[in-house]
C-alpha cells in the first residue's frame, strides 16, 4: 500500500508556496507571476476542497522568492492568497497580499475609448478601493472594478 | 523529519495521469485538453528531471478519463507522452499518444491569406507527415509543421 499512495511531487525543500488560490484565478496567477516561462521546479494543485474558499488551488515554487510588489499583483485575483517562504523544509516566514496603491499593465481598462484599448500604451491605474478593488484610470479615469476585470 | 515532507497533493485513487510532456508545452497541453475549465482536482508538476526529455511535466486529473480522439489531440506538443489510467491506485491500462489523422481546430494555419485566417472558419488540416508532423490545410492546401506550430 505504500508503493500505491506513492507521491510524484516532492516537498519543498526552498522557494515559496502560494495557498488559498481560488480555484477559478489558478491560470491568471500563472500568467500574472510569468510561471509559464521560468525554469524552476513548479508544483501546482487545483479544485481542491477548501472550507474558505470553496475549491482552492495551491502553487509549489522552488528556489523562488518574490519582492513584495511582484506578490501584490495577484491580490487582484486572489485576495485571500496566504504566502509560505520555505527554508530546509521549514516555514520561515509568512505572508499576506495586499492590493497594491497603484496597478501597471494586467488588467484591460473597461473604457472602451480609452488610448489603452486603442494605442500601444500601458494600463495604469489607481486603486480607489482596496476592498472592493476599484481601479481608476491614470487616461481616462473611468473606474474599472471586480465584476468588469479582464486580465490582459 | 515526516511532517516536514508531508506532501499537499495526494495520489490519484482514480483518474489519468499524462507524463514524459516537455515541460514547454504543458500549458498548451492544458489548454488544448481544457483541463483550466472542468472542476476535477488536477495536480500539476513541471520542470521535473527527465533523462529523456530534459525537463518534462507531469499532470494527475482525478475521475476524468479521456476518449483516444481527445488525448491524440495533444500529439502536436508532447509526442511521447504517456498515460496511465487509475483504478483504485492501481494503473489498469497504459496508453501512448498518436497523431491523428485530421487535425480540427487546434493549429493555426501557417498561410496569412488562409481563409481561416481572415473569416471566422475552423482550422483543417491532413496529417501527411506523423512523424515530423506536417499538416496540409483543408483550404489553402499549405503545409503547416512543427517549426511554424502556433497553438490557437
Amino acid at each position: 500500500m505504500k508503493d500505491r499512495k506513492q507521491l510524484v511531487v516532492s516537498a519543498l525543500k526552498d522557494g515559496t508556496v502560494i495557498d488559498h488560490i481560488p480555484s477559478k484565478s489558478l491560470f491568471k496567477v500563472i500568467s500574472i507571476l510569468g510561471l509559464d516561462h521560468i525554469e524552476n521546479q513548479i508544483t501546482f494543485g487545483t479544485n481542491l476542497v477548501s472550507k474558505k474558499l470553496g475549491k482552492k488551488a495551491i502553487i509549489k515554487i522552488s528556489d523562488m522568492f518574490f519582492k513584495n510588489e511582484d506578490i501584490n499583483k495577484i491580490a487582484l485575483v486572489a485576495p485571500q492568497a496566504k504566502l509560505n517562504i520555505i527554508r530546509d523544509y521549514n516555514v520561515i516566514e509568512k505572508k499576506i497580499v495586499e492590493v497594491p496603491d497603484n496597478i501597471i499593465g494586467i488588467v484591460k481598462c473597461v473604457n472602451p475609448k480609452c488610448i489603452t484599448n486603442n494605442e500601444a500604451v500601458i494600463t495604469k491605474f489607481t486603486v480607489i478601493d482596496k476592498l472592493a478593488v476599484a481601479l481608476k484610470c491614470h487616461y481616462c479615469e473611468k473606474i474599472t472594478n471586480q465584476e468588469n476585470f479582464i486580465i490582459i
